[in-house]
């Protein structure tokens, strides 16, 4: 088979934390892979197809490395509540009816949304899981994929949640032309016994798969772990041998500079969720201290249920912005560096060395931003207007694995019309269940 | 002349503090009013214009109370920097360069801006305001304007800044079709003398004005006030006879129970800027203590140089979303909240009594959204969407004064194309000079 070539003629190119960080030039492609950027004009053969990139700012994928996508479903439904009340009044009755059909169309209506904004890699922590692969698939986007365990249960339970997350990360692992990666999940320090959550650390090493948990995200939770096992949650699951994985914790609000510190030492990363921890009044992460630290910090959205929206480019602010006014220091999570955490360390957070970065060898997963409109001029630093002014709407083209799947905003992939009706005509359905 | 009737069939609207915050049903405008909303279909004549208000949600129009839109010029040109590091080299010498022209320019861009993101008032306090003034006739939008005064100068320059800015006031107060009021504007406790305050505040009386500065945005400003005045800057503005006029400050994040106390007794506005207080570093300002007491809370995006868009979706969502995580309490600042300080609140802060609102009898100040996408759905709680999921490019359609000026996303009464090459070419050119 002849290998696809792309050229893109003329357009701006984000590059943090390099010498040039806006770079005007061309980049080129070749299959799945970004073969040349640079700013002299390079020869490509007869055939190839040309993009026009003037009034376009091409930048990595946005990278969400954290969520639970089937619960856009219940957008909106519940806001403004106590975490417990949420919990028990809102969101567990109607998760406990979803079938795999309402996952299904739950993640297609985050993915179209997510691929439509920019996002074009998503972790998702839920059940169901082959029908979000399903999803994975047939979209285009890329994922890295696990089913998340509550371990409350009795043990012939536990081992058939157990064993279900294992068959889920040992089938699709590495499918979808590469798309799909997996990992294993307990959903929490607080969700499940020690001996529970050590089974997963053992089938990650049997499986040599990295690991992801929820892990102190509220004041209280920190506590009781404390009252339960004489440990704070860091200590807790280093003591579990979680850490002797690749591992990625999810929100990690409340941190000692001892739990820093652990993090640090042995590269876990921390997904920060600022808009849900908000949101939620979980707190704000210690995020400076983070970085300073050396502890990779990612972002993500958590699902649409804590959000509302899968827009990580809110998050991306946010992330500028909070860090800044609660701590007093302008200079905190500057733009460049935002911008990092929502592109090149999410994706070494979960894993994937080859993409987040517009550079010759990584995977083809771009997006082009809409620099030609009101909000986005003049143009003084269009990574700042990136980080600063941008949001999901900006999103006029999107690439992954060098496949474009949005063109002039429209997803090219999913079938947008049957998604909004059927997410609508599902939630209508959950209500009256 | 005859009436202009125009009836919106098949709609949803928000009406927050009502018994029904999401009612669906229809409007009915004549001329530049409100004349009905309900669930009932109203009798109207032949030939009145109907819009089909299906897949659309109708709202007040947001009210932007503090801002200096020509400063959109400097958007991006200087972000992640220690305030007097940002002001003195960077803003300062840039904005001692603008001409009348340079406004026009920069405040067009922002104007078309904010129609375009649903704003149809704002309030602008800067320089050569005839020019303002100007853009506001030939945009159709709403505007509070005001000539801002620093007052570290010469008396003499002292005395004939007084006299533009009284002179600005008188020449536009009503003018535009009633669109355009005036207030008279000192820029700041520390930057105006005591005794040049009060030469204000005398205007202010003879011409029978409100006032608007900004105060305490900063802790450093707050210890020099009492450094010099002996005084917190509340106390000290009590003092100067500022809040015998009817006054909205900008800012107001550094407050202690006692100020609280003072501004809520004198029934003095404050414009919250969650946006470019988080940006600059200034903090967190106290907004639930400050709703609990009775303060009138509006929102506004300052200027796009610390902001950096002017969307004030996401002015509502900051104000929604940071004071439950500062907090810890996630009942702070409920959605319906978030809206009112937006629109109606907003509307009372620059002391427009028939703004803010979707009711009979109220100038006809509104936008629609497009809520079939994938963000906005499922259609679980609308008004939860507007406050939580929304962004500026959400906006289709806008009608102030019963005019409609956006029409599926396009300005009609602005050029565009014009706009957004002059205001490159102005930075450029601002950049040489």
């Amino acid at each position: 088979m002849s290998s696809k070539i792309t050229i893109i003629k003329n357009g701006h190119f984000l590059v943090p934390g390099s010498d040039k960080p806006v770079l005007s030039g061309y980049m080129t492609l070749e299959n799945d892979l970004i073969t040349y950027i640079g700013e002299a004009e390079p020869a490509v053969e007869d055939g190839a197809q040309v993009v026009d990139g003037s009034r376009l700012l091409f930048m990595p994928g946005l990278v969400n490395t954290h969520g639970h996508t089937a619960m856009s479903l219940l957008r909106g439904y519940g806001d403004d509540m106590v975490l417990q009340t949420w919990l028990q009044e809102k969101m567990w009755p109607m998760e406990e009816k979803f079938t795999g059909d309402d996952v299904y169309w739950g993640t297609s209506l985050s993915v179209l949304e997510m691929l439509k904004g920019g996002t074009t890699t998503f972790l998702d922590m839920y059940d169901h899981m082959d029908r979000v692969a399903e999803v994975t698939e047939q979209s285009g986007i890329r994922a890295v994929l696990m089913r998340g365990v509550i371990g409350l249960c009795p043990e012939e339970v536990q081992q058939s949640k157990l064993a279900e997350a294992i068959a889920f990360a040992r089938n699709w692992h590495g499918k979808a032309d590469g798309r799909i990666t997996t990992m294993l999940s307990p959903h929490a320090p607080y969700t499940c016994p020690p001996e529970f959550f050590m089974k997963f650390v053992q089938a990650a090493h049997d499986l040599d798969l990295p690991m992801h948990t929820h892990m102190s995200e509220t004041r209280h939770e920190v506590e009781q772990n404390v009252a339960d096992y004489g440990l704070r949650p860091v200590a807790h699951l280093e003591k579990l041998g979680m850490f002797t994985r690749p591992s990625l914790i999810a929100h990690g609000v409340h941190l000692n500079d001892e739990e820093i510190g652990i993090l640090a030492r042995h590269n876990v990363g921390v997904s920060h969720n600022p808009g849900s921890n908000l949101k939620l009044a979980s707190g704000v992460a210690r995020v400076p201290e983070l970085l300073r630290a050396g502890v990779k910090v990612s972002l993500g959205t958590d699902s649409a249920a804590s959000n509302n929206n899968l827009d990580m480019f809110e998050e991306m602010r946010l992330a500028a912005l909070i860090h800044k006014g609660v701590s007093g220091d302008p200079t905190a999570v500057p733009a460049p560096e935002a911008l990092l955490m929502a592109t090149e360390y999410g994706a070494q957070s979960i894993f994937l060395s080859g993409v987040g970065r517009l550079a010759a060898g990584m995977k083809a997963d771009f997006i082009a931003l809409d620099i030609d409109q009101p909000h986005m001029l003049p143009h003084t630093d269009l990574l700042s207007h990136a980080v600063y002014s941008a949001s999901a709407k900006d999103v006029e083209h999107v690439w992954v694995n060098g496949q474009q799947v949005v063109k002039h905003g429209q997803c090219l992939t999913l079938d947008e019309e049957a998604i909004r009706r059927k997410a609508q005509e599902t939630f209508e359905s959950l209500l009256k269940r």
